[in-house]
């Protein structure tokens, strides 16, 4: 279940193949850690992206934008908090902030849009449309 | 060289390992072409940016902006060009289209800032700066 | 700790990322998986991977074989279950089951080089080393 | 065309992005470029995978060796060097050799089957099969 303010953590923990020869964690690693924070946000709400697939709706990033404020390292233990907001009835925007203990490593906004199996625009989950 | 409009294009073929089960390119690997685009444009004006890191100087992302289009599939040659901005003495702006054909794939704007090992800002190579 | 069989089990999730247009994982994403299992390894006996290279002794891969039996899907949970060899002072072999339920997936067996920062093998840790 | 002794080269330039904090490339790259470098030696002898796999048949990895013999560092333009081996009428063995100039960089050994989209076992492209 979601905590009472809406927002849900997650914990990733950075690979070593996620290292770049700076020495922190790769940008693009970044994205891939966001994918896994949204569908884990997803499963909370007891949506399973499998499922929606599997039921002919796909939710394909249309715009990303990350904020890298902090780097962070291998063995680090990330925390995601993401929140979502919804610009109409075919798309999500993920809000996601990324910390290692209190400090702030990248901020995200991650919009995705419904559409069904021929690419065509759908109607987002009941379970993620605003109430009226 | 560059063209004479300031202009570099770099030619990137989508991998196997690229896509993902809705059959197109992953969102994820878009940030690794973008990487390998602006290297080769730095390249493209006599910067290696291996060199850039030997000298003291790295460039690491600091803020991505990816709007996705069109989807692209395996093989697909997909077409970087690649325009710069200076906005300050310490940071330089990649503005990158990606197309297939005449097809407009993907827009990103991605900045990186020059930071010494220590992690301190510095100077953009002078080659990027522009001209007073 | 170990259990008593020497045999330590750690649980992967198939990201969306990892998948490919074959609607399976993709064979590359096992070799992340089974560093990241094998560095789960070693933390479960007391050996934190970042502190063994910050200490100067450094595991790269020196040798790889992955046989893949079955395809595993997005959002599987892999079990990974290994055992090591150590074939000689400066090398371990980590010999790895995958699987998903009673399915076995894949079977790997990586061999890693203990070597300090200048390239040059050095003894792997004790607590690896067997007993005489 | 390929060469009279039946060998194609085929260049990879490391990305950054397959980079590790020791510096190298990681082992998990050399998976992705072998498939690139396979996928290339198909093209080189008239055959797109992407047709293959458009016209019904797949060639899914089974099993994979590489042997790590020297690092290879950012930017470096590798050389890889495939010839193949047919071990029955479903599967094609490719024995790759990446240098960087004269060193050699790893060994690598990589087993597809063909199989149709069910995942049964088909006989590979004519092309690929021994003349009797």
């Amino acid at each position: 279940m979601p905590s009472s303010d809406g927002l849900h953590r997650h914990l990733i923990r950075v690979r070593y193949a996620d290292t770049d020869q700076m020495g922190v964690a790769h940008h693009a690693a970044y994205v891939v850690w966001l994918e896994e924070a949204r569908i884990a946000w997803l499963r909370n709400i007891g949506i399973l992206y499998k499922d929606l697939e599997a039921a002919g709706t796909l939710m394909p990033v249309v715009d990303l934008r990350i904020g890298y404020r902090r780097p962070c390292r291998f063995d680090d233990e990330l925390e995601f908090e993401t929140r979502i907001a919804v610009p109409g009835p075919t798309r999500v925007e993920f809000h996601t902030r990324i910390s290692l203990g209190a400090v702030l490593c990248a901020e995200a906004q991650v919009t995705v849009a419904a559409v069904d199996r021929t690419g065509r625009p759908c109607r987002i989950p009941a379970a993620l449309a605003p109430r009226s």
